[in-house]
């Protein structure tokens, strides 16, 4: 997951091309009206009632799907599928060799899957970390584990040495500005939640260029660590001199916060080969189930295929863009397909503030009242505890209908606000979102880590998550009309 | 914490030395009789009751001792010492420079603090880590996390490049024995109780190189990881090929072994640096408050000052070994003196299998008879849970009317089984033995690990451990009678 308060979008092209894009020639499968629904006769002025039995009558088809996913022959293919890829791809940052694997993977497996696949051309940032490491060298030598920030600048290929300050916050570090002067600042932040403390990841460089510090070692952002930095994104403030960014550990942290306490000097030496490279291609992927009745209406399921350049990716975000392919792969082997069509796309440079999504939305909105509903997991896909969604009242009433046929696996819980960098955009211009809340008090231990892998990863919370993102996003594409705005 | 079946000790030497001993001659302070105990007339035949009540008068002084540790100028002290022990010496393995270091800091501020110290001298062993790396080559190239395990021999300089079998369990190795012959033995078994399942940290070198594998890599012994392998000592079997060994993380034990479950061939290239030298000197230091009454009569606190050389070891075991200093201080700052004598030992070299304790038993134990109470503290130093403690049903009977002098923390619970790798041998010969049983459900999180570090202490909960620990020690060296065996 990517969170950065403003977003800086850089895009170098909107040029659309449907390379590689399979015929939309698609031969409808028989449609299986198993769940009873069937049209009704007042278009636009339904009433409670009305919407309520039309979506109960999808109670069967729900079951159908929920049955697939969790008890039959889909049982744990989301897992499977995240971990064949995590494991045969590895990591997949912005620019890298990887993340051109991990498109070209995930093209090639949903195309035999059967579904309608094909890629849509985005420039991306291409920013690589280099050679890191920091040590402090006074009061003793103590090696410290880093991650560099994304956007950083490296530092001379000699390191930078020199004397370090160590704050709490930002205030603190306002209060103590003619002490920061060739200064390396420390932030030993406490964390309260990620929302709030990313802020010092986000702005702490140039927060620290503006007293005339020469580099910044930050807190990460989480609650737990066994010597565990974390890496993400940073922002340089523009007309800021531009100086390298890390996080530490908590523990490193807070070592050198009480070392500082003691009134103690403490020496420490930056070493950083990142550098950013001119903007690469990329693609956002795209695979589809088209409308049987409204081809050209849509309700879209995503997560994002990039990731940062440590562990696996699996839980930010593979899990989010697996379950987003097999909710399109349950409707298909049960035969389904909606009145709409059934869109999983799969962005890239998502971590880098939603580049993919933003050239998608730049091409793609002037289509946007035939976007029914835009949906995005990323925030793990541990086990689902509600859907969030963001729309109007009267959409809000027919969502908290269509969760109720989540009842077979408990979760049927509607919450406001849906999130999702790469979705915030159409929700902003009036587009309904979903989101899928988990369980995922531990998602910040294992964020933008090395331990971001298939260990993380439960293959029935799975089940469970690509059931309810199947349900959820045919029920819709299905119904009589497009959920109002 | 070390843990092993079956303890090898190899000590070369005996001697005892009273090195930098200060005199024995220390001015009895005044004796503070603020508890109301009296000497009682029926010496060894007092009925429940009697005990009942001689240790009910030590109420008040069980408050005090309490009030001072928890509430009083003594607050957060164990807290701060450990944070300042650990920040300036750091990690302290058997054999090293820090390790020296330490034992001369702990020499120095006992001796401040104004108890009488003394060094006794131990032969200790001397394995260097060296430097080391572990790389998954084929399918994909990946860096591995890893941490060489005690006493392990090293790779070639050139290291070993050899294709991976991955085991669930020695039972799996049994059965695949024909394939692991020139092969790296990845064991992946399942995470079951650190107890049962050190076990392959321990032994699976030996158990691999049996089946002829050249070298083996170990899922680390803990229930969670992010991206952190352990460390710890291992036991090569006589007559069995010596061959490298290390653990790795959990994440990639995983991973090898679902890419091993697909049917694709791994190579892995390990290099370790790892050596044994020849034993160095070191000592347990020992620190006391002497007895007013039977000054040859000991009531022993301790815990073990080395500990591995990752983190800080501030949890294994510099928490034990400052809650065991921080006793005395508590005791000696309210002006107490009991009848026998208070002696705190900090172990050297217990993670090498007890070799400082062994040292220590093997000299003192012409004296059995005078020890009335070993206490250990070497499981952490959270929220104290109960006192653990070994002995006859009658001197049972006495522990658990001393722990109701803990109500004011609410710690009043007695349970069986002491526990201590330096203090098992006094116990095996009939000695009471007591340890501290914590709220430390994420020990194993951090153990031997770089998160053992002051990030994982919380100075309350020290207060708590401290108040604890002094309590039981001066109420039990103060009551009119040793402890019946």
């Amino acid at each position: 997951m990517f969170r950065r308060a403003v977003l800086h979008i850089l895009l170098s092209s909107f040029l659309f091309l449907s390379l590689l894009s399979l015929s939309d020639c698609h031969v409808p499968p028989a449609r299986t009206m198993s769940h009873g629904a069937r049209p009704m006769p007042n278009k636009g002025a339904k009433n409670v009632s009305n919407i309520a039995a039309e979506v109960a009558g999808y109670t069967g088809v729900a079951k159908q799907i929920i049955d697939l996913a969790v008890f039959g022959v889909a049982q744990n293919r989301s897992y499977r599928r995240l971990a064949d890829f995590t494991d045969t791809v590895g990591n997949r940052v912005s620019g890298s060799h990887n993340l051109d694997r991990a498109i070209k993977y995930m093209y090639s497996a949903m195309t035999k899957d059967g579904l309608d696949v094909h890629l849509e051309p985005v420039k991306i940032p291409h920013w690589v970390r280099g050679k890191e490491s920091a040590e402090m060298i006074v009061p003793r030598a103590k090696n410290l584990a880093i991650l560099g920030l994304g956007s950083s600048v490296g530092t001379p290929p000699d390191g930078i040495q020199a004397e370090v300050l160590v704050v709490k916050s930002f205030e603190e570090l306002k209060q103590r500005a003619s002490d920061a002067e060739g200064k390396i600042v420390v932030f030993n932040q406490p964390f309260v939640s990620y929302g709030e403390t990313v802020a010092y990841r986000e702005y702490g460089a140039s927060e620290a260029a503006k007293v005339g510090a020469v580099a910044t070692l930050i807190r990460s952002i989480t609650p737990l660590s066994i010597n565990s930095p974390h890496t993400g994104w940073q922002d340089y403030q523009e007309g800021v001199k531009q100086i390298p960014t890390a996080c530490i550990t908590i523990e490193d942290a807070e070592l050198m916060w009480r070392i500082a306490q003691r009134g103690q000097k403490i020496v420490v030496k930056l070493t950083m080969g990142a550098r950013t490279l001119p903007d690469v291609d990329s693609f956002n992927t795209v695979a589809e189930i088209k409308g049987w009745q409204h081809p050209e209406q849509v309700v879209l399921l995503s997560g994002h295929l990039d990731s940062w350049d440590v562990g696996q990716g699996a839980m930010d975000d593979g899990g989010g863009a697996m379950i987003s392919w097999e909710a399109l792969s349950l409707i298909k082997d049960l035969g389904l397909r909606p009145r709409r069509t059934l869109r999983t796309v799969l962005w890239t440079a998502e971590e880098q503030g939603g580049i993919g999504a933003q050239q998608y939305y730049n091409f793609h909105k002037g289509n946007l009242s035939n976007f029914d509903l835009i949906m995005e997991s990323d925030m793990g896909t541990f086990t689902p505890v509600a859907l969030q969604f963001s729309g109007s009242d009267a959409a809000k009433k027919i969502m908290e209908e269509v969760v109720k046929l989540l009842a077979p696996i408990n979760t049927t819980k509607l919450e406001g606000g849906a999130e999702g960098t790469d979705i915030a955009l159409w929700m902003k211009a009036g587009v309904p979102g979903a989101s899928l809340h988990v369980e995922n008090s531990r998602y910040f231990w294992f964020h933008h880590t090395e331990g971001d892998t298939m260990t993380v990863q439960d293959p029935g919370d799975m089940n469970l998550c690509s059931a309810l993102w199947a349900v959820v996003a045919y029920v819709v594409a299905d119904l009589e009309d497009m959920l109002p705005r």
